[in-house]
């Protein structure tokens, strides 16, 4: 299975492609110019997704759920970008799935309050990596598509 | 000028297109299924806003602005609805602004607090219409393309 993580944001929003069950075929940021107006950084950024997701032809993309407690300038950008992401996702016919931080983190690491550093070189061992992926957007990417091929069997047993 | 405004949402996202300085052309709600996926829900509403514009041309869309006060989890649907119209309007080409509910009822109403009975009968009134347009979501939406025909002259002067 081909997987496509996606870390949604508007700034800089983080892609890793992973073919199961351990090989990093890509990883990077998709960025807009904060000098830009919103409408047309988003238009851009769907444009890019939906290139991405055409390029890379992924059996499912997995999205980071986003959620509204922390900043609510910076979600609201977040829930924007996240929303095109699912769109350009399923209008490609791909297996869409969303997982939250703490489900990366227990997927990944093994316990829901890993730290970041801990997700980002189990990442690099689980893809047999030389180094730690980097940028951090792009090793969350990496990290939301090895979540998903965690889960996909069971979610596919239990028919979610 | 012609304006269409959008409420934006994902179970309903209300439309409103007026001819400037207050003829209503069309209004309506889109809607989607509650019991279709959420990416699929946000596929079909992003290619129905593009289908709404492509049809209606207009020069500007006027969305409204979201905040996160209220219920994070209709908010994080209602941001995402608005990042697909936000992209929709400028992949058209098209002027685009937000505005937040409190402008559009000082635009409409005359003051921010306006309770939402009196903007609906503005609404009515600055678009002679011989009833009150309904349901909410289409007023609202109309509420904005109003709000946008008002502004758009002092937005262009101080350059926004």
């Amino acid at each position: 299975m081909f997987v496509l993580g996606i870390d949604p944001g508007v700034s800089r929003c983080g892609y890793g492609c992973v073919e199961g069950p351990g090989r990093a075929v890509a990883a990077g940021v998709l960025t807009t110019p904060p000098s830009d107006p919103l409408p047309h950084r988003l238009a851009a950024l769907g444009d890019e997704l939906a290139a991405l997701i055409a390029q890379y032809r992924p059996d499912a993309v997995a999205v980071e759920r986003v959620f509204f407690q922390v900043n609510a300038r910076t979600a609201m950008a977040v829930g924007q970008a996240s929303g095109l992401a699912l769109a350009a996702a399923a209008r490609a016919g791909c297996e869409v799935a969303q997982y939250t931080p703490n489900e990366v983190k227990q997927a990944v690491a093994g316990y829901g309050a890993a730290p970041k550093e801990q997700v980002t070189r189990m990442v690099q061992a689980l893809l047999s990596l030389p180094a730690p992926p980097r940028p951090a957007d792009a090793a969350d990417a990496l990290a939301l598509a090895l979540t998903h091929l965690a889960m996909a069997p069971l979610r596919a047993r239990i028919g979610r």
